[in-house]
């Protein structure tokens, strides 16, 4: 079976894990504490040297890090992974902006605000990662105002890696109001029947371990 | 013709022009000056609504941004691209390690030291991205002492992504006396006979306009 390492309330792990449920996939999700400094550990260095969750693990040991190659490697043959190559660069495209441009000021911020309480030491560092989280948010709402889903007219990869931390950038002081075409977009993704929500995963997966 | 915009001073754009190079694609190259604002120019954006180069342009009007997207698509079918999933996904979780834990530290590194000129005030921000591209420094050393090149045993575009500002880290103030097997890696891929440095790529490429 395959294992995934990982944090839920971490959406870079959310991401694999909604991935896995829409996939129907069976998976053993075993819980890292990043704050307890377990991804220092050496054991979970020969997991990934870098010291990042998620880490995937195949059923023969071999182990894949990054949140968006795990995507893709599970997506493939899937309808989440286009297979036409001008669709998998797109999709390629939407994930590297949200990894550069995207989840390092709109992760970040809801990480001060949320779970450090925007100490007044980092409230400067928190108003620039604001700026540029409206600034993703806008290239957001610009591509959907003509367009269903990042790539293509179903779900992709795309949108799973985009979804992640947008639809939880309130919790960064984010006013997803200014966004008409975001949130339209989150609705659909959150309304089909086989979604799993952020809160849904956390509940039911942390136990796992 | 495909085109280009981007300017070869910029890791990220000279990682599209080597790839170029290698496989003999012809191109126009059309330069793209960031400081003057040109990325943020209405015409530009709309080739890429975040604003950043390189963008790829397809004979057809198409348009591709973030340079690993545009990496895969152009390797998609050669040797520089694995047609195997499992390896693909290791490409790309390189090619997304250098996108969020080398190039924020190392790229940024160097453009405050080359560009900037180090000035005072953000010396403290540049000894942090010192200290982050020492770490992706290391992660690259682990892996490149029990291996030739990232993915396989040839050079992929994971190696490309990676060797953009490695090679010039220098520059940013890192010593790679070090790194060892980062410095071997660096010399394979300049010792090829088609490989094309990034002087040579700036001497040549941007006057082509």
């Amino acid at each position: 079976m395959l294992s995934v390492y990982g944090d839920l309330l971490s959406g870079n792990c959310y991401k694999v894990k909604l991935l896995l449920h829409r996939l129907e996939r069976p998976h053993r999700w075993i819980h890292v504490d990043i704050l307890k400094g377990e991804t220092h550990a050496p054991g979970f260095l020969e997991r990934n040297p870098n010291g990042k969750i998620p880490v995937l693990e195949l059923e023969d040991g071999r182990f894949l890090f990054e949140s968006n190659a795990i995507l893709y490697f599970l997506a493939h043959g899937t309808p989440f992974l286009p297979a036409d190559p001008w669709q998998r660069a797109q999709v390629l495209q939407w994930q590297s902006f949200e990894q550069y441009s995207h989840e390092p000021y709109i992760a970040v911020a809801r990480y001060i605000a949320k779970y450090l309480g925007l100490p007044e030491q980092r409230r400067a560092e928190y108003e620039s990662k604001r700026a540029g989280g409206e600034k993703a948010l806008g290239v957001m709402e610009h591509h959907l105002e003509a367009n269903r889903y990042f790539v293509g007219d179903t779900l992709t990869v795309a949108d799973i890696s985009l979804f992640a931390y947008t639809h939880v950038a309130d919790e960064g002081g984010f006013d997803l109001h200014g966004y008409p075409a975001v949130r339209g977009w989150i609705a659909r993704i959150q309304a089909d029947p086989s979604h799993l929500g952020m809160a849904e995963a956390v509940a039911a997966g942390q136990g796992e371990q």
